[in-house]
């Protein structure tokens, strides 16, 4: 970047690269929405008021607002890598990302994160990063690496880090867990910021949560809860995601004291979400519709992430700042006519107009280590009774419920007809190539067999069926593909490969999408039960804390108390 | 620091190390004000609530606000050390302060900030330095020190930094000077904040200066040019300093929208002023007195310094920030009955209530480097009519005037009658041993001499006096004082030493502000006029870039140009 030429610029004295010729520019720190010309000169803007320039594009009164600032997402909840999420989302006017790769650092440790910065050096927009802080999430499963605090203080000097990322693990805060405290007190040492995760907690366990230096949250339900945090100055995201929409009961939280402590956030956007709806134009949008200032509004989604971030180069339309900007014909939904990065058009009219270099993803393209010889799903017939996982409609909580699966030769087997599948969780990060296996209700499958790779937060291979044989066949699928879905009717593989740590795609949003699609009709079609969401509900089935039963490859889980249990009733 | 203890008091586990109960909780993010118990462990806030302490101070229903954030001060204008003026501010409830230590690095570089640093290390309160960027300010003037971006570049390293000093050299700045884009790279490479200082600049000077990367300005004088300024999003600090009081016409530029980027200064206070007015009380108190929202007007002086300099540990009374906290019976002039800094009690009614170790200065008081062989004050009458460096009252700007000097033996000499001054200003840094000589009106000495070390920015020594004889006896004196302030009345020397790089006292502020009035009323007396400070007025005298005409130790300088001009008119 040549200064000296921004500065010609800026001075009057040389033309701007490119003018933005009559646009309403919103001046969000004053609150005004003035027309001005925007002089852009090496991607910044250099001056705002009458310039030259060798390019002019009129936008004839068009609003002029900040890029977005997404503060925090899964990346992987959308199946594609980071440069295809990008995209995806520069559609809709993001022009920074701050995401927690949470969930390929379960499977590649810090070489997944070096992917996620690899995969986005030359994205269309930028891309920053926190260090997931808490991999593996329990020591109830396998996951394919561990994060201590070395490696978090390593993944700290990364480039492009911007703090710790969601500490989950909000009990081993509270208690003084050594490694926890420690990977804040790095944090906190370079000045970055420390991420929370914190659901429903108050008073003296928020107070000690807070004690440890822990600066956010994206878990607040209730405007109850968000007003005790924010009190404290905590930073409250405001979610709408594919899978939580908290916006929906928190907006009211949103008032010119409190404003300036509030960010957005969708935490996980499915890839059909990404495509049809959008991103941080959905926050906004409903946040105007509910009567807040639009300047207030579109705060939450620029200077304040910059500001909490440490951003000083964004966040606002003014001279020196990134020329990261979006052109709207109304503000209704907040979908941008066009997008700028660092002053380059990049969308016009829903299309990214601009073209990106084809990344490599060869080598965290292996991370399904199974032996099929180890697999053995057979259940000897200790007992008749077993406890069964079973799925609730529309709900991420699983009830226990006991079965009695049928018996062949003295081993269980599962019994479609009653809907009692059998389930497996197989190790697959080469680590020990252990499993377990178990019973699940609830679900519907009437044939076949589906088997995933991605199963929060180690992400080892879950697979449900109703046979043994069925589910053996969708792993040994699973396993050629290099990870991701694959659903067996007995007769042909229905797939998406996420062959990137068994959690991405190389393949487009849209050809994901429809991919996606067709296992989801199938497995309708199969008998999986309206409600319940056959990939999804899979995907948390190991999850050891989220109640109520849950099944990790090491074993059955009463996930109220976080421990082991026997599958025996 | 302990986090488990604090963690064990959060939860209510342990007894906190103090208890502050029954105070009125300025919690400012939200603008409640709530009656809570403030628990207090290992110099943090361990917990709002129900809790148990070993010592318990029951506030009574007095108002408890966060400690204050100076956000940009020139320490050495109160002529005493920072230990010593880190104590004087903490009477007035701030907490934290962050100063630009530009005076003392022109005199000693690098050695001058360590100073700072090292004198500062276990003072009462915190200090933070931002790293000058413009030492020497001139090419016109002789410094003792210059630092150039490598020095910068190093100094950005030393502990306590937060930022780039006041970019004041905004032409160099606007026309894009090599070394100066350097610094300001540099520390925005960092992540550290750029002060600017950029009076009276609008539109595309504006732009340009912005456009490299300075994010403040102290130097704002109508709500004009600060509202051009906020729309930006650049950082306006409200003043209310011993000389400028920009907040007397700023105030209306805080509304609920622009709040957040406004913070406050001081810049500069003079001893009287510290002890008997104060400090950012007095910005409060007025803020307030204006109709602004109080919760608005604290927010100024702690949350928002906090977030534009990157304090994630301050600025907010919540768990895990600092104890920093003000006790308020009223807040009519925002004077606190009780200031504690990192949870000990250190001022109380009015008293500095805890010890402080007596610092060694030696190796930073030998900054007076003057052969007396060397002065010379003669003045050969070339020609009869010269430009007289003209004061007017109330006012920091000279204007020139054409006087005609006495002449004794073919020398020009000074004529107290006609208030004829003469004035040289001498090289002190043991630079080159240069010096100029001119004269002076308006200023009223009718007796003796006044010869100081304070003399912005270059601080060389400045004399004036009736005689050359009168002059050479003052800065003989100086010199054995090792700099400071001296007045010689022909019978008897009234001095202030300020041995610490010329500066700086080693005294107690009550002892310098005696010193200093007991040299004023001399001054008055022997007929220094109404309107002119004696000492501030010589302080000003050597400053290149304030019009209209003024003297550095390499000669006159006609400052509305910036340029030398001849003596003779």
């Amino acid at each position: 970047m040549n200064m000296r030429r921004v500065l010609e610029v800026a001075r009057g004295e040389k033309p701007a690269d490119l003018l933005l010729k009559n646009g309403k520019v919103f001046f969000l720190p004053t609150g005004e929405i003035i027309e001005k010309d925007i002089a852009i000169c090496e991607g910044l803007i250099a001056g705002l008021g009458d310039y030259e320039a060798k390019e002019v594009i009129d936008l004839k009164g068009a609003y002029v607002t900040p890029g977005f600032i997404e503060s925090h997402v899964h990346i992987e909840s959308s199946l594609v890598t980071p440069a295809e999420f990008l995209k995806a989302v520069a559609l809709y006017g993001t022009t920074t990302v701050v995401a927690d790769p949470h969930e390929i650092a379960n499977v590649l440790g810090l070489e997944g994160i070096k992917f996620m910065l690899e995969d986005s050096k030359n994205a269309i927009i930028d891309l920053f990063l926190e260090v997931p802080s808490c991999v593996p999430a329990t020591s109830l499963e396998t996951a394919g690496a561990k994060l201590d605090e070395r490696a978090v203080q390593d993944a700290l000097k990364f480039p492009r880090i911007v703090g710790l990322g969601e500490v989950m693990d909000f009990p081993g805060v509270v208690f003084g867990d050594d490694d926890l405290l420690t990977k804040i007190e790095k944090t906190k040492a370079v000045g970055l910021e420390v991420a929370g995760h914190a659901p429903m907690i108050s008073d003296k366990w928020l107070n000690a949560y807070l004690a440890s230096g822990v600066q956010s949250d994206h878990e607040v339900a209730t405007v109850e809860e968000g007003k005790e945090k924010l009190r404290y100055g905590m930073n409250i995201l405001l979610r709408y995601g594919s899978a939580a929409k908290d916006i929906f009961n928190l907006y009211p939280l949103v008032d010119e004291k409190t404003a300036e402590f509030l960010l957005l956030c969708a935490d996980d956007r499915h890839p059909e979400d990404l495509l049809h709806e959008g991103h941080l134009n959905m926050h906004l949008a409903f946040l105007v519709e509910k009567g807040i200032d639009p300047v207030f509004a579109l705060r939450l989604a620029t200077i304040n992430p910059a500001r909490y971030f440490g951003f000083r180069d964004r966040g606002i339309i003014a001279p020196g700042k990134l020329a990261d900007l979006n052109v709207y014909d109304n503000l209704e939904k907040f979908i941008p006519k066009m997008v700028f990065k660092r002053g380059q058009l990049i969308v016009q009219n829903g299309e990214i107009i601009v073209g990106q270099n084809k990344n490599s993803y060869e080598k965290f393209m292996n991370s399904v280590h199974v032996d099929l010889r180890n697999i053995n799903l057979d259940i000897p017939a200790e007992s008749s009774k077993v406890k069964a996982i079973k799925l609730l409609p529309h709900q991420i909580i699983t009830e226990c419920e006991v079965v009695e699966p049928k018996v062949e030769d003295g081993l269980l087997k599962a019994d479609p007809e009653r809907d009692i599948l059998k389930i497996a969780v197989i190790e697959r990060h080469g680590k020990n190539g252990g499993m377990a296996t178990g019973f699940l209700t609830g679900y519907g499958l009437k044939k076949g067999a589906i088997a995933q790779t991605i199963s929060h937060d180690s992400h080892n291979i879950v697979a449900v069926g109703v046979s043994d044989e069925a589910i053996l066949k969708a792993v040994e699928r699973l396993r050629e593909i290099k990870g991701g879905i694959v659903l067996w009717d007995e007769e042909e593989f229905y797939e998406l490969p996420l062959p990137i740590g068994g959690l991405m795609s190389t393949f487009s949003l849209e050809e994901v999408k429809d991919r996606l699609r067709i296992i989801l009709v199938r497995a309708e079609n199969l008998g999986v039960k309206e409600g319940i969401d056959p990939i999804l509900s899979l995907g948390f089935i190991a999850l050891p804390v989220i109640p109520n039963l849950r099944l990790s490859d090491r074993g059955l889980i009463d996930s109220s108390k976080i421990e082991f249990t026997s599958l025996w009733a």
